[in-house]
């Protein structure tokens, strides 16, 4: 039984079966129907005239958008435990010509406008140092807390104050669209959001993620950024399909839905073992490594995350039994 | 009746099965069973131990490569109408760190050794020009050409006297491999490639690309490029099982060997009119614009690729009825 | 006698007195009086507010500039023999993050409109295709040829029916100031420039050029870039002292005059074996090999350009018995 | 009386006549008799082969060197007070293709073994995190401290241990060399150092600093970035008569000497004040913000480090008076 990631989770079927009646010769890129059927489907979802592309991984959809959004020469301010910081080999220096990362430190992986606000006054307004033009949060965060609307507002006005491009890491937007009730346009774009990377592969999607622009005008600089890093996919419209088909009677926020209360589930049988609140996906727990070993004993897999701390995540179909057995068998430690 | 590209066609049905069939929970990124059997696959195939990674796009296998095989300083030789230089949105530029296409003439996009030795000769040995460190050719070429094993080592001889690594963009390898009756060890290594970019998207593959690495000593930067270029996807075992899936029972070449011979059905119709010797699945016809429109009137769809020129391309599941309609409407022009 | 390049020749005393006048403690960087004052020193000459930048190499004024004028996604059209295409060891790519040169061709490394429509009608309007942002130009030419206002102007036209941005390496503006009479506003913004490399070490300098910008809001980027690239030498007094000694009545134009009737008088002598028309301070000649090797048994020092082909270049200080002696050196074979 | 950095001071009268000594024509660029005999120069100076290059800023030296060492999927670990982290606008991740700077924190801006083994050992080895390449320390530190021969090594051989390339910012090497009394051999390439940054710009020079290779292999790439950067001046022999007017008799020894003579002046009149120990020519010394007034107002001219402290940096020049003066002045306080 596999809490190891949501990663690995298999993809729903009502997106192979996509991918399969999308099977035929047509149009290739995102010149096909389904492709271009995006900007109007997410534009209905967030309320408001977006562009959207999809694009194959969430490090791609991350990337693209901060080079869109910091030069080279900029930094791009997050939280130390962000993922673009830990999870993706610099992935952020490579896509946007050697912008640096400024970390700030927050816990659960939470920025506030305070710490923006701290991390910005640092820095020496000269040209001696780097100038942060970009600020990146994730929602859910990569400790499983998510911001509420409110709270994405408030650091959409701190970028505001300091002149900072603002994107959204959402991996885990729709875990965070369930735990908060907040509306996908509340979280993001009403809240100061300029670029969203909205995640589907952890959720029910096979190979398809999307980056959504809140600032059209820089779909063009995006469209020619995607193809220049070999994102641009010939057949195209097998992307566009898993993603139109979760957006299909909100099968999205369904599987977050599962995933979430799977983790719930978890979370109420770990008690005072929780190193953080359960907002999302993930389950941290303080567990000694006996504990852990006993854990793997009754066939659990998951991932040591510290000095006697592991972590659980539950992925959209994971509900039932083997989450079940894994409260049972953490409520009995 | 779409003779556009091949890029734009189905992918075969197999494909689409072993997607279906390795949607189950495994290890995410390259971790699964699958995955890791690429090596020993592809070993196999081309007798000699590599290493093989799933990757996205075409763009990403090739500049993947040459972001291995030549320093951001360095010059990679292409031919002016290679892929990698008129295709790529500068791709090579960015994977590479700016390194440079240095481009060299020859019909049919093809390069010879003189073409190379040219080339090295011509730039001053000096630190104000930039100096070759690569060379890349395309197998088909761009103009439905192919490379004989014997052409390729001459080739392979040429960057040896220069000290150039070997690249060979193999997204129509197949097409190579059966109009040639070269073994894909003769096309590649044994004729001094290092590193090969194998196609499957084009030839009944959905969205999997090999990049084959015949000096294994590259695959540990290469893992690392692949991810930081955000190619790592999380679901790998579904990258891995297309491909798999093709070299099944030498599906790959069972499909490049439909194309090949629906192009050599059009190019018998097209006689004198074909502008290059039609050696693969591509089939570039003289045609005045009058001519091309009563093609198009007639269902057929294709690419006008320069004045009084078009190109048709084959897919491996373009056999029978619209190639001989195809056939049939070119004759009578 | 060397008449190998003007690169190699001396600083003109001027500037050795005012870089060891300006030995004194001040503020480091460029916050200095002297470098204070380039603004406005450069704002008289081009009769117009302008930003300007000492940077250390013409390579550097160049390349921060173009990166200041072109996305690393984008292309720069210039001349196939262009300094930054040929002598600057890729430094484009570099400073622009992997954007790409667009080479055309044209007599004495001179570019028109023409050719300049025809370069940017070539590229398909898609995101394939590395998209055309920049032009860049220079005058005087790598051949010794000028460009009139006119023909700067008809070129400043074509940028902006094509949205491209207008560089100008002007590493002997000095000599095309003098040669066409123009005045530096009409050779440069008047005729649409944004941004000129304007050389002073050819001309009488030690290690000192300029970057002059005409669209002033790029200066705070290029102070960054500047920085960024190792540029913003500590002591920059005595880069700025050196630029200010050589405005300082005119006595940059003093020297490229002298450099240019050294050049007319060579060229004189040479007659019909004239390559170019001799507009600046370069001379090609055709000579044979044995030609070429008596006039070096003379003691001459010269570039072998080609087959047949000797370059000469003039220096401020070459007046007189050098120059008087290499004329009738080549008059006399 | 200006305190505010060694940056801004005069260059030494040697150089300054060094310069117009050589100012003649002769070959460009590092053709020239001077600048060949930095080779020699510096073997002789480090008892072993080396390679020397000048370049025009010691960003330029610092960034050549990394970017050698270190490919641009890696890291380079250093202090978070390091020059290179702090103060030069992200031209690290600019000349190394986005490599990352690692930072380690550690009093007075030194690094110890342990610290490296630490930083090491929090990276997970896999794709997903970048993986350390190279190790880069700063002696004499930015706050004044040397490190030791001894602790050189000790920092050497945990760059052998994690198979790190191993740079050393030697901005104020000859602080470091003066305060330790060490060869300078021993303390860089027999303690483990690949490349120096050989500083002169602060001891004493004009716009010179030298570049050091260790590992002479690296040479020919160092010359092509050189070049690409834009760091490869015309007149290249009035940057290598600088650096060689400063070894001659040991100038750059005697300048040190002087510079940290008077900083043992500052330190010994404030005493408990000192924030760090007084190693080179730096000065950190608490100081309320009334006091740093009443300094100003007696004619000293520093720099506000952090709240309640200020920091003196003296320079090669700077010996008698004004130090004295300085020195009453703050015993006073």
């Amino acid at each position: 039984m596999r809490f190891f990631s949501d990663n690995a989770a298999a993809a729903h079927p009502a997106v192979i079966e996509a991918i399969a009646r999308s099977n035929h010769l047509d149009t290739a890129y995102d010149g096909d129907a389904l492709s271009q059927s995006l900007d109007r489907a997410f534009s209905e979802l967030f309320e408001t005239d977006v562009r959207a592309f999809w694009v194959l991984t969430g490090t791609a959809a991350n990337c693209l958008a901060l080079a869109a959004l910091c030069p080279g020469y900029g930094g791009i301010i997050c939280h130390k435990d962000a993922h673009i910081e830990v999870d993706e080999a610099g992935a952020p220096g490579f896509f946007a010509d050697g912008a640096k990362l400024m970390l700030v430190d927050g816990p659960g992986a939470k920025l506030s406008a305070e710490s923006v606000d701290a991390a910005v006054g640092e820095v020496r307004k000269d040209v001696h140092q780097v100038q942060p033009k970009a600020l990146s949060i994730t929602n859910a965060t990569e400790y499983g807390l998510v911001y509420s609307a409110a709270e994405v507002a408030s650091l959409g006005e701190a970028t505001k104050r300091h002149s900072l491009n603002f994107h959204m890491d959402g991996a885990r937007l729709a875990n965070a669209v369930v735990s908060t009730g907040a509306s996908p346009a509340d979280l993001t774009w009403r809240a100061g959001v300029d670029a969203l990377s909205f995640g589907f592969v952890k959720n029910g999607g096979l190979n398809a993620e999307a980056l959504i622009l809140f600032r059209t005008e820089l779909a063009d600089e995006i469209a020619v950024r995607r193809k220049r890093a070999g994102h641009l996919a010939s057949k195209g419209r097998m992307f566009a399909a898993q993603i139109l088909a979760l957006l299909e009677n909100d099968l999205w926020l369904d599987n977050a839905r599962s995933a979430n209360a799977a983790a719930q589930t978890i979370a109420n049988a770990a008690g005072e073992r929780l190193i953080y609140s359960v907002e999302a996906n993930e389950i941290f727990v303080r567990a000694t490594a006996a504990e852990a070993e006993s854990l793997r004993a009754e066939g659990f897999d998951f991932y040591d995350w510290g000095p006697d701390e592991i972590r659980f995540v539950t992925s959209w179909d994971q509900g039932g039994e083997p989450v079940d057995q894994l409260a049972a068998a953490i409520a009995a430690l």
